[in-house]
């Protein structure tokens, strides 16, 4: 520990992918290690990047990432897509993705594929980007594939989310879910070369419109082609223009300071959960409640309140109240 | 409570609402209602039926109970529809769907629109379910807009889940989401008169066909059409079969054991988080460590660890473990 943590404050990338693997293994160095890198977090700029699949979002990363490294910043990324029924998918997408920065020290790729489940996938994603943060990146790039209820959770902890939309994939208003329209700081309209992307751009405008009384901050709508390389730029000066709003705003702060909230109660209730799912694994009081209620000799609500009794008043926690009990 | 319980097992339409919204309102009497309710179940047989919005699952519903009612039996029906921003739509489409059924003891329909949010739609949603088993219906009939994770929480509840699907909407087997086509037992592909109903059915028989290996259980695909009534009989006849074939494989013991054993463990993380809550909402350690985490003064993984402590330490429940504590 101490060895991998040196290596790590040294700035070794093999250093680093070895503590995100023992945070994606749920390992029993995972809690410790946590703590010990927070204090050295919280400097990155986290930049949510979610779209439909096809809709060109990792060549945008990519792109975005040379622009960055233009400006000599350095880049953590991690590609969270949990429909990919390949875990080896996301790795042989690392290395192909990882040729154009192969030897660039200032970018570090991760893919979590069907990978991060065992802790839940956006609460390994939030470790993971915890310690790229920890290692010193200026920014983290958070890509998604806007599906599903994990990709908006792990989209709550980006500063400034990117939606990205393109007609190739038949996008249009009617089809874009409305949680995803929410989340949006700035929108991107990718592959900018194809027909409909005008209309396409236009009809997010008039959306935005509609929205009635002006906003503090409406979100600007870019045209993109990883291609041509238009409006690329555009893109991430739009993007610094969300995070100058934020923090003149006082909302960076106070955003920050909501999620740390809310992060520590979420890390309670899957430490609660782990214990429960300890005593579920294991023959004793839970389980024979547990089989009670199958058998329909006990009821799912007398049998919930005596396992919340019986995990808590065995727990070893409980000595904290009632001396060494 | 006692004269409440007295005119619900006397069958009395109000008192079963009245019962619903205690629930509903998470009440303080809701757990001993629920408790009290409990041996009384296990006699309805669920069918969820589930559907993007315009495939005119509603009017299915309608019509399927009209079959229900003309073999003599009792039905409830639960509409859930979470993407509904009007908790006033529901009531209103409440009242319209009863004229027909309005002077009808054997129906009981009960909408759930953002009420249900309280608990969480889905668990209160099951509760509600819970209740009308215990009234006594023979069926009851679970609608819903199969759009997110609740939706598909809620149709674990059922024993036969019907997924309709319509040309009219544009469904095609590339949109509709792999979640909604694994939980499907029975396929209907309604507004049969449309052009593209057969084209769908086939697309769906040939996803069926590449699943490969012949399963137990193949999901029928049914034409329907609640305005000319074809298919009707033929869906209720395979809802019927699928019932048959789940109580000779041993399946429908089985699947309700799970499901009551999850739901009791569902049950304790649900209360576990409301004493959690219960602690944010009041000034106490737990909101000093939370204070001290949004000022990074403490890392919320500590944070996590002591809030638990203190949480289970605090409890009541600990009693159980050291005496009176």
């Amino acid at each position: 520990m101490e060895d991998l943590m040196a290596k790590f404050s040294g700035g070794e990338q093999r250093a680093l992918a070895r503590v995100i693997s023992l945070v994606e293994n749920e390992s029993p160095e995972k809690d410790e290690l946590l703590r010990r890198l927070y204090p050295r977090t919280g400097a990155a700029y986290i930049v949510g990047i979610t779209g439909a699949p096809g809709s060109g979002k990792s060549s945008l990363v990519d792109r975005l990432t040379g622009l960055i490294r233009r400006a000599e910043r350095t880049v953590g990324i991690v590609a969270v897509d949990p429909t990919s029924p390949f875990t080896g998918g996301a790795l042989l997408g690392d290395r192909i993705r990882m040729q154009e920065h192969a030897c660039d020290g200032g970018v570090f790729i991760r893919s979590m594929g069907t990978r991060g489940s065992l802790g839940g996938l956006a609460r390994t994603t939030k470790d993971v980007i915890r310690v790229l943060d920890a290692f010193g990146f200026d920014y983290i790039l958070v890509e998604t594939v806007g599906v599903g209820q994990a990709e908006l959770d792990i989209m709550h902890v980006a500063d400034t989310t990117v939606v990205v939309l393109t007609p190739a994939t038949g996008d249009s208003i009617q089809t874009i879910k409305a949680g995803i329209m929410e989340i949006a700081d700035v929108f991107a309209v990718n592959k900018a070369d194809l027909p409909g992307a005008r209309k396409l751009a236009a009809e997010v405008e008039a959306m935005l419109d509609l929205k009635g009384t002006r906003p503090a901050w409406r979100p600007p709508v870019l045209l993109t082609s990883t291609v041509s390389g238009e409006g690329l730029e555009d893109l991430w000066a739009a993007v610094e223009r969300h995070r100058a709003y934020l923090v003149e705003a006082g909302l960076f702060e106070r955003r920050r300071q909501e999620r740390a909230r809310a992060e520590a109660l979420e890390i309670a209730d899957h430490r609660w959960q782990a214990m429960v799912r300890k005593h579920t694994e294991l023959p004793g009081p839970v389980n024979e409640l547990l089989a009670r209620v199958e058998a329909r000799e006990l009821d799912p609500y007398t049998a919930a309140a005596e396992i919340l009794q019986w995990v808590v008043s065995s727990s070893p926690l409980r000595g904290a109240g009632c001396g060494a009990g």
